[in-house]
């Protein structure tokens, strides 16, 4: 079988290997698509050598068909569409509190260990979620994006009849606007590139260029005077640190979305004067892949518009290239059978 | 009867005036105590000359007795002990979203309007809140305070079990303690202060100096490695800001309980790691005050040593400079009689 490694230095090489065998507990998937994560562009840039284990197989925004069943698994059958989120909180104890999304031990498939960038896939089966027959495989390798956002909007608490605003428009910023729409809520995306903004006009959204158009003033006339209730903080720039607490009404929820490495200067006047609070969201609960897998299965989100391009896997090398060449691109698809 | 002027260049002068005509709506209060808040103590060095009405009796930390009704009051008679809750909300309108104490047309009486620093104060009756007759007034001018610590503590919803480290064991600190222990969490105040390390000990607190112990290190142990539930940042400094992210356990809570002017650098990566919350939080709402009446009339809180010093009304001047020259000191309070 065809499997990728990265092997640092922006280089990923395509070998040939056998196929592991499979443990008791395990499910060999036969992966059809894989998506690329800002997380992957990064271990391309080199940023995280720290963490993977080069030559490494990387890789968790996927799709696949259950291709063969460790001999304790139950609950699965060989062809069965699946998608694997990808927290292996084995290592989970008591001052994790059952946070397991979050426990201080846990390990992320695809980059403390071996990913979904290869023909077949050995994944332990308390990670796996089963898929409806009917749903598009290629579509499916976007459920770990859409879940990311499903746990955004529900750390939110955002309701009907509300108004939110989601600053950036990007991949995840556009995920976060789908789910935050499926609320009842009224969304409105901030975004400065103007390839994305006509791609989010084109999926509906309302969308707000501050370059060109005062955000608060926008959001103030919008709201006739009572601002956001909701943020979500995608951009990760500093302009969005300091807009986001200018436009969070009264007891206004601010998720942050984006990860910053650095501390940030932060207003926390605003925080003060107007009760706003920070919310810090990360990965998913088993919950939210439910949502996400049900939502991508309705076929009432356009998420087909964000795949940008999708090529072969013995293309990886070009493909991570030109991610980081076209800024403007929204997802980037392996196909991994081909 | 007497007043006390703010007039401008650190410095009150006390009059001779008269009682001012009752309004219709208005109670003639008989001002018995008023502490002098962090807030007066700002107004005192010339920080709000922009925001106050020089000459202008300030003060809002009071307790009193109700002297004379103005004819449409009702549910008050004369003889009454009595607290205002300063928040006039009167201009509060739609997009105030219900949030009445944090209204943004609100005005904070003794601060946007005249306050309790004089013998006899009128005050619209909407906002006066009967006490228990068996109620002492001298501790009942820390009503208004611990309405404070009040609302920050059912801001972070802290519950019995859980564990709590609180930044600063000044007087707001204190209260904040003393109203996050009655919740039935264990409580761990932070101090460098060592006069106010002993009195916080007196108090049976547990406490820490941060600059002899390494407070993460005696979180961690104290907490079996799962760090606090809550955390209330109540000193202001940035150490407490970069403090607060490391010692908040998975999904902590901290509440912002100083006022911070500037924008100050946030470790926002631990927010997304750990999934915290930073939560804003204001003055107090309606049930905060009735919560801080009931607390402090069950006799159960050491409110009492909280008082450092009460003097004269006419020893105003005094008592100010008392303040700024006794950086250990807690409450200082005008008996408004004498």
């Amino acid at each position: 079988m065809k499997a990728a490694f990265y092997e640092g230095n922006r280089t990923f090489t395509v070998k040939e290997v056998p196929t592991k065998e499979l443990g008791n507990d395990e499910v060999r998937i036969k992966v059809a698509f894989c998506g690329i994560c800002g997380t992957d562009a990064h271990i391309f840039h080199g940023m995280m050598d720290q963490r993977v284990s080069i030559p490494q197989v990387i890789g968790h925004e996927m799709s696949g068909v259950v291709d063969a069943l460790g001999k304790d698994v139950t609950g699965f059958k060989i062809g069965d569409k699946i998608v694997v989120r990808p927290l292996d909180n084995r290592l989970e104890d008591e001052s994790d509190k059952g946070f397991s999304h979050i426990a201080k031990k846990l390990k992320f498939v695809g980059i403390d260990s071996e990913g979904a960038m290869q023909q077949y896939w050995n994944v332990p089966s308390f990670i796996i979620h089963k898929l409806p027959d009917t749903i598009d495989l290629k579509v499916a390798a976007l459920i770990e994006p859409l879940a990311v956002a499903c746990h955004d909007v529900r750390r939110s608490d955002l309701k009907a009849g509300e108004v939110a605003a989601v600053l950036g428009g990007g991949p995840i910023g556009l995920l976060v606007a789908m789910v935050a729409k499926t609320t009842g809520a009224r969304v409105i995306i901030s975004e400065v590139n103007p390839i994305r903004i006509k791609m989010a006009q084109e999926m509906g959204f309302e969308v707000v260029n501050p370059i060109e158009t005062d955000l608060l003033a926008y959001i103030t006339e919008a709201t006739k005077g009572a601002l956001a209730d909701v943020v979500f903080e995608v951009a990760g720039v500093q302009a969005s640190l300091d807009i986001m607490t200018e436009i969070a009404g009264l007891r206004g929820r601010i998720v942050g979305v984006a990860i910053h490495g650095q501390p940030k200067p932060i207003n926390l006047h605003k925080f003060f004067w107007r009760e706003l609070s920070f919310i810090g969201a990360r990965v998913y609960e088993k919950e939210d892949y439910e949502a996400a897998i049900s939502l991508t299965n309705s076929n009432t989100l356009p998420l087909e518009k964000l795949i940008t391009a999708v090529k072969p896997l013995s293309d990886i090398q070009s493909l991570f290239e030109e991610l980081d060449s076209n800024p403007a691109g929204m997802k980037f698809m392996l196909n991994c059978q081909e």
